[in-house]
């Protein structure tokens, strides 16, 4: 109630993460598939998202590893590169959203796409071995395995949850069916920045 | 499907926007209430939140109205100020995140809360008139009303979308109920960021 709320944000963090232990059905998911699910469904207030979780197998450990090898976060929109908790991160690891490079615009306009996937151009230098994260634009993860099928080097695991009602559901399933790179994904119409973010808040650290 | 998926960023959202109100029920909704439910729908993939979208009477014209006559619009997290659209706004308001002031930590210590509850005390010079948009901690909107009861003037409209399994359900529902100032609310655990940049979006412009 207004007089006796939580003030305390580690509380509320263990609060929260009870509660989602409590009610949410995480059988099927073991170490840190675990730790991400939790927070995905944090982000989100969503204990009924837990079924629409898939991991790729392998997918949270290959992007843990990234993270502590220090390889870069590549990001498809301002939202999710604010959202990565930065004390979290393992190795200080840069995280990148191209979306602004004042070269975006044209480079859109050139390939009769979106800026969201006209921006990843400018992801070639970084990418390999990196941790994508799609949170916004399904033209984004589409554009992502057009990139891969022209031999760009492969990112170590990619966290994609586009959120919407244009492409997202079968870009995420585009993405799994694909199958090159180990994926994390949402599938349907959720998603968004803040899930992909709590994703890689959750790869980053042991600490809750 | 991944050879013909849809590359116009305008239709994307035309198509979207068409499948939102040929799904969901948006029949008590008017005029710019109907806008923000569509964007609110849209943030986040699910035509079901429909049912949780609350606004007091007069909310969505007061929140347009505040963004017309050019007041700041002032934000409890980053993602949220990061979300809304810059080239939207019709007076080129000021969208304050005050939770990086170097000042905020020790606030927050000192105060015995989190830090996002914390930032707003340096709000009090901004908050006049303006639109407050809550879309991260459950702590700020609860500080909020404690910040109302203490004098502070008061903004045009809240607002107040903060997610998650602790305090977020119960600081919506003791903003409607306080009842002072207007508000625009996705009730229960239901919120976030997305959500609520969404509302400002649609709020700014009349351009879908």
């Amino acid at each position: 109630t207004r007089e006796t709320y939580e003030r305390d944000g580690a509380a509320i963090y263990r609060q929260s993460f009870s509660i989602i232990r409590a009610e949410a059905d995480l059988a099927r998911f073991s170490g840190w598939e675990e730790k991400a699910a939790v927070r995905i469904i944090h982000a989100c207030g969503m204990v009924e998202v837990a079924p629409d979780i898939a991991f790729s197998q392998g997918a949270a450990e290959a992007g843990r590893a990234a993270l502590v090898a220090g390889r870069p976060i590549l990001c498809d929109a301002k939202m999710v590169a604010n959202g990565v908790t930065r004390t979290r991160l393992p190795a200080g690891n840069e995280v990148i959203c191209t979306l602004d490079d004042p070269r975006v615009p044209e480079l859109a306009a050139r390939m009769g796409t979106t800026r969201s996937a006209a921006a990843m151009e400018l992801w070639r230098e970084h990418i390999a071995g990196s941790l994508v994260v799609i949170g916004n634009a399904p033209t984004a993860l589409f554009r992502l395995l057009e990139m891969f099928d022209d031999g760009m080097p492969l990112p170590a695991a990619v966290i994609g949850m586009p959120v919407g009602f244009v492409g997202a559901a079968e870009s995420k399933e585009a993405l799994i069916a694909d199958g090159r790179v180990p994926s994390l994904v949402v599938r349907g119409r959720k998603g968004g920045s803040a899930m992909a973010a709590a994703t890689v808040n959750a790869l980053a650290s042991e600490k809750e």
